[in-house]
């Protein structure tokens, strides 16, 4: 055990220290090539939206564990700081090495943050299970696989930019599922994996937060912003009633429970992600809102029922249907939409063009889902080895194992 | 006892879906007449700080009881969620039925959500003791009013569409009062309906975010936004201020009281919401504050001792002193500080439209009040009828009794 | 023991209404003459992300302390609406006094709320320690000291206007910790000094919003915007992750500690607050950051070991390390960023104006923090007279000094 510690101990600072220096000197010969960083851009208050959506909303929301407060918020916290220096890293890398259009600093960092997204849902599903070197290797190796997948969409695929980061809910889900799966089994006796009600509150706290800011997080880089805000609104309003209205339907005694209206309420927003910019109507993006809290809630039922036992799946904060499955059905909903309305305004009489635009979007869809499976399992297998130092299964859930508690003796 | 469970169990969520159908329906039919439902509109920014001061201010600001903080947050949420949907059906059938101009998506949603505050004042006196069924049919009812009695301000009085708004403090918390009245009183030696210091930290959480956002609640719709935001802004700094004094004041041994603070704080922002965007110097604002701070206080000193045993009220979270006494303040002072202005532009001389002027504003004044009590009187004994199933007093102020509760064994 | 009690009551709520009365004759007689006040501004944005960071963030930054919760957040609260007034009307008693040109209301608003920064500073410095009479007087001393100290900046070392209040973390660490060090230093056995768990969690909340509106705090009042913006981004992030880098670093088996993460993550920010508007190169803000991460958390190993007890010096939430040492060191930042951009451009032909531009720069940091310095041992000692009934060192750290708890027998 101690040895362990001393591991971690001569890691954990070192690895962040070698990534500030790489990001410094990279900041250093790269940017003079770049040019116009410091453009105006008028994109500052959504930025600050989704800033605040990611580092403070997703912080709290994944606090649902009775003894993990400080990891959740603070690993979160770094987590996402160093992986937006890593992405604005990557992006001027690429565009350094081929021709790509340089952008300004706001519109590169507002990317950043929005892919940045992934890691924090990932880490959600590894969440108290991986210690900080394995969560900073995973954002790092998720980042740029991220970064990867999103270029294929763009080159061979022909999806616009701004769509291919809209993928992020989905990639990031799938990668934190196959990686989580990895990982050995918490011991069936253990309570740490538990919420208590102040844990279940700080949670709402942070839900509420991501579920006001993501009007902003859908439009920040879509081109028609006011269809985004208002079809994102409208979905998440009715994800979040039809979240209260399924809670009551499906547990015991008619009663709401906290953890299905944590999940459901954001799934409006992650379903239109992909959408909320094209929706011509708002009815549609209800729908999808309410299509997406309802696979929310029976995908929790089942999936805790059937799926994770057989295949040894333990989502600590259920990503796979709070983000996973809404963001399935959103994109299975854009291909349909997409070829309705194509359908529509050609009579149905351009089939080839159709099935052409039904095989691209599936292909984004596939391409990204598959390339999140393999890698996550890859991933999740180079977290195991040795040299990483996993936690025993015993100290999971636990922040004593990584932070100093000098009030040990008031209690909590 | 377990028929009522069963009866609950079988009414929330159906109900809830009723309704999505019905908003559903309508956004399918409706629409398409409406036209410009996303047409470019520069309100974001104060969408946003007014969305998310009522969702979440609201929500932890109502957080005072001990063990009824889930229900505080979540229920708050349904119901701002669900009348957000509901305003919108309510305005656009009326557009739909008479010759009414028909706005763009965001400042509808933007009415919607700022009349959805008097839903959330009125939930404030009935914290606790209504059920769930309750409090829907509540919001729904008190929406529809609330809209036909502005109908007849803008109709009847004259009175420009964006200040009928602004009647919403005084309509919620009235009507508020009135509801709660019908409501059986809760036995002497309960001590639920109190709270600890933790809840009135998370009241103070919320407290501070609807006291940050106030000025963008007062100026989102006024046509001088700039007037509304300083003048706004003052009077909750001089309220903030008295409200200190005047706990201090009031209170044994000269200690704050956080119950005062919580209230009081908020009463500037409340007596000013009526001339903000009219007044033409910042010191008129600020002796608003302060009369509004002092009303608020006072009130709930002598309301607390006389008024509340004589008409066995039981308003939980005050909303009487803290929304309706400075609401009324407001709009007394509306009345006098227009006489004033145009008495003196017209140098006193033209006394029947002076007169004219008096009536109308305080026509409006009587009406909006009366509405709220009758109304809300008739609301509650509705509420009470067996078909909703009531709560018995021994059940109030428990999340126990709405929310599942896994961790039970852990302890708060 | 109770003529203090009696003293306390009679005096607090006096003089804040004393304080009151003079805000409103001031506003009354004044804002004739000063004409354009609610000339409009498009700051309204940033102006409401700065006073949410001041307000909210800062005062749950504060609620370190396991028993004083209510008074961190609550005194903060009032110390800075109060002093908001009475900057407005300091500046505009100037305006009035001297030839000096009047600017908008919320320009001069916001100029108000960020000069009260230095104000919640010095407020974390004696936490604890200083009763409501005794804050009071601090701020409005501090409030007065730091206009001449800007207006000696401004008129005889020629630094134009905003850039004088960016000293506002220098000003407010040094005056702070001059006048906690005239406070009688709590007993050694006391264990109210200490946070619990949940302290930190609020405290990390309010962390991550002074952090989240950090750049906008920088900008707000800096002529280049996007600049200012992008810098201060920059720098937080290195800091951010150079903070948990070095706690991991310095604290035993390389564990992270909460206190180190909520001050060095703040670094950053303050270490470029002076220069951010004036970097060309992202690189400089992040070795800027990175150094002031450095500094926070040497700083707080070495002052807490060796200058804190050698000075008799007990600075509660240890605004020294957090918020002085960055700030020395982006003052010698400025500087010598300010020589070198300057000797590049002229090829280091011209020195003596590079001298006088050193000398200039210079005059303005010594005559600043000598000011705070001088005027913060001044302040201390006028604090502890025996009129101002000092807190007896066993009722420190406690909030039911100043607060009634009507749940006591709840218990926390």
């Amino acid at each position: 055990m101690p040895s362990r510690y001393l591991n971690f101990r001569c890691s954990v600072p070192w690895l962040i220290l070698l990534l500030e220096i790489l990001f410094l000197v990279h900041f250093f010969f790269c940017f003079p090539d770049v040019g116009n960083f410091y453009s105006p851009s008028d994109l500052y208050p959504e930025f600050q939206d989704v800033n605040h959506m990611v580092i403070f909303g997703f912080g709290f929301f994944l606090m649902v564990l009775r003894r993990y407060g400080f990891s959740s918020t603070g690993l979160n916290f770094l987590l996402i700081v160093l992986g937006v220096q890593c992405t604005v890293l990557v992006e001027d890398l690429l565009i350094f090495l081929r021709v790509q259009q340089n952008e300004s600093g706001m519109r590169s960092l507002a990317k950043a943050v929005v892919s940045m997204t992934a890691v924090a849902i990932s880490t959600g599903a590894v969440l108290g299970k991986a210690n900080p070197v394995q969560l900073i290797v995973m954002s790092l190796v998720e980042l740029v696989i991220f970064y990867v997948s999103r270029c294929i969409n763009r080159t061979f695929l022909q999806v616009p930019d701004n769509l291919t980061l809209m993928h992020v809910h989905l990639f990031g889900a799938y990668f934190g599922v196959a990686v989580t799966s990895r990982f050995p089994e918490p011991p069936p006796g253990l309570d740490k994996n538990r919420s208590t009600p102040k844990s279940d509150l700080f949670s709402m706290l942070g839900t509420v937060f991501v579920w006001v800011f993501w009007p902003s997080f859908n439009s920040i880089l879509a081109d028609s912003k006011k269809e985004a805000v208002l079809n994102t609104y409208f979905a998440l309003a009715v994800s979040a009633v039809a979240a209260f209205m399924l809670s009551a339907l499906t547990s015991k005694d008619g009663k709401f429970r906290m953890t299905h209206i944590h999940s459901a309420v954001l799934a409006g927003g992650v379903t239109v992600s992909y959408t909320a910019h094209s929706i011509q109507h708002p009815w549609i993006a209800m729908i999808l809102g309410l299509l997406g809290s309802v696979i929310t809630i029976l995908g929790s039922h089942c999936l805790q029922r059937c799926f994770n036992p057989a295949f040894k799946l333990q989502d600590t904060s259920g990503v796979h249907f709070t983000f996973g499955l809404p963001a399935v059905l959103g994109a299975v909903a854009a291909i349909v939409l997409c070829v309705v309305e194509k359908g529509i305004s050609t009579q149905w009489n351009n089939l080839s063009s159709l099935g052409y635009l039904v095989f691209v979007d599936l292909g984004a869809f596939c391409q990204t889902i598959s390339t999140a499976l393999i890698t996550g399992l890859i991933t999740g297998l180079i977290l195991n080895i040795k040299l990483l130092k996993a936690v025993h299964v015993s100290k999971y859930f636990d922040d004593q194992f990584y932070w100093e508690f000098p009030h040990l003796s008031v209690g909590f």
